[in-house]
């Protein structure tokens, strides 16, 4: 067990921790839009799909959310996903067996536990605790879950795969931050590391999860058949760092040597990794999770900040947040004008359901 | 549920976060040897006194510490625990039944789980929470739990009772900030809210240890029989915070209405507390858990100062622990010499077990 824990060497990018102005709890706006779109869809997973008189011998319904940041979305999520418990129980007439409730917030182990926990709903109706850890790692003893939840979070990879700051290898991604734009190489290299990632995800999962129990993602991804290229970019952020590189704040070959861990998967690719797995039924997957309004357009840099600021604070250091979001928030609201973001339809929703042990 | 957690407002004095030259981390060295001789103790109290045949239906044995800090005494504590259970497994030919283990620490709400999480031990072998909370409360579900410890903390009560700062009470403790050279009513005062913080405590537990379980507990108290003024004392510090009214650095009134919410309980009082309460058995009671060396006795105001930095900052605010603390230092050293500390005998061990309900 502890090998399983450890045997990875996992670098960790949690959120901006905090409640202050770059924070993401302040700053996750989009995510809790998209996360009310998909509140219905995991009621109605609850109500239509999910077997509770299989627990009913457990006198505790145990929940996770996976990459649950500080809040405020994990307890908007986890408060539905109990209302929806409570609406079942109530219309099946089983009012009287309804179970306590244990929820587990994890995140990174560099997550802010303590803003997390500072900032628990007073009156909520669960106990809490905060696991912290990987979760392309195991995380929780054998059939102790029956609800997982993660929202925006496994599109991040365990690590930066090797081969892209290889400078021998073909997939070494000079002069990018990310692989859509890169070549076939790159790619490869990115799609090799979220075939292991989800492997391993998947891995736990099936360790973890009760049978019957169910997994709920929101993954911002891409649509089936739509190329890489065609995905979300981080061209401006890109385009800003190489400016700094140029001003000779940081140096070309720091840039050349960060990339972003995070691989936009399809509905198709998600559903070939269960198939391989083999412990889960797909039971939904549903597209098109709302779009981002744009009227919020002004929200998106301080939202990118709070989501990347761990990641470049990791490699640029400290000193150049500030100056770097600057920039990009100017640079942002010119491209915005001429080309208005059209990646939202490709945040999907992916309802998986733990099969019975044979 | 929500009732049980909230009903009562719990005030919060968590030790020194962090790992700096004053953390509780850097300077619980006490604490740790003294759990040392507990750790016997409780190998003895797994080995002969739990029944894992009871559990084997749970393929997951739960281990909470109850105040456990930021470490690493609370991980030292943890580890010998589980060494104790899987002897145990192994002595009774039940090695291949071992259970997977869920470590759930407990402190308050401002602990530093930051810490405490960056600190785990790599190589575990136990699946990690942190539950944040106070344990006069309910913190876990229904029988959850199969081994409670806790360890220097039920000594701590909820908050000050409230007659020891009502100027118009006979209970006011002008100028003294604790109980035992007060007057008879603030002793009373101080054992009626010992009184109905145990009761929380023992009541909560019964419902969340499984029938069987064990609740260890390593307890700063006073020997049976000995008068309050014979405990522990705080008379150092408070001749320091004295010394700083009259040179007016703090107010007078400031340290009037400070008290140190913490009571030192016997043996006996424990008893009784758990007679009362009616879903436990004492097991063992061990007084004069260890001494504290004459050679360690530097150590001491660093391991107070860890102690009770949170309590003092709360009240008096961050700028005057270093001064106070100074002064405390030069004064016990002089203290020290003329009466050597005899206040180890009162640390007790005592191991309950949850009776089967009928």
């Amino acid at each position: 067990m502890a090998a399983e824990q450890t045997s990875k060497t996992i670098e960790a990018y949690p959120m901006k921790g905090g409640d202050g102005v770059h924070s993401y709890a302040n700053n996750s706006s989009y995510q809790g839009r998209v996360n009310n779109a998909a509140n219905r869809l995991i009621t109605e997973a609850v109500v239509e799909i999910l077997d509770i008189e299989n627990f009913a011998s457990s006198n505790t319904f145990r929940i996770a959310d996976l990459g649950c940041s500080v809040g405020p979305n994990t307890f908007f999520a986890v408060q539905n996903i109990i209302e929806a418990l409570q609406f079942k129980h109530q219309r099946q007439g089983l009012h009287s067996q309804l179970p306590e409730f244990q929820v587990f917030f994890n995140d990174h182990i560099l997550n802010d536990f303590n803003t997390l926990f500072s900032s628990l709903p007073p009156n909520r109706e669960y106990y809490a605790a905060g696991v912290p850890g990987s979760f392309h790692s195991r995380l929780f003893p054998n059939a102790s879950l029956h609800f997982v939840f993660s929202s925006f979070s496994i599109h991040w990879l365990s690590k930066v795969p090797k081969p892209v700051v290889d400078k021998s290898s073909p997939a070494w991604n000079k002069g990018r931050i990310h692989y859509p734009n890169s070549n076939d190489e790159v790619v490869k290299a990115y799609q090799a590391q979220y075939t292991e990632d989800m492997e391993c995800f998947l891995h736990a999962r099936a360790k973890e999860v009760v049978c019957g129990g169910l997994v709920a993602l929101i993954i911002p991804g891409r649509p089936n058949g739509m190329h890489h290229s065609q995905s979300l970019t981080t061209d401006v952020l890109e385009s800003c760092l190489m400016d700094m590189a140029r001003k000779g704040i940081i140096s070309e070959e720091k840039v050349d040597s960060f990339n972003i861990p995070m691989y936009f998967m399809s509905p198709q690719e998600l559903e070939a990794a269960v198939d391989r797995n083999g412990n889960f039924r797909i039971e939904r997957i549903i597209t098109e999770l709302g779009t981002v309004p744009e009227t919020q357009s002004q929200k998106i840099p301080s939202d990118f900040r709070a989501v990347f600021e761990g990641v470049i604070m990791e490699h640029f250091g400290y000193e150049i947040l500030d100056e770097l979001f600057d920039s990009f928030g100017k640079k942002f609201e010119v491209e915005f004008i001429t080309k208005p973001m059209s990646g939202s339809s490709s945040v999907f929703f992916a309802l998986l359901k733990r099969k019975a042990t044979n």
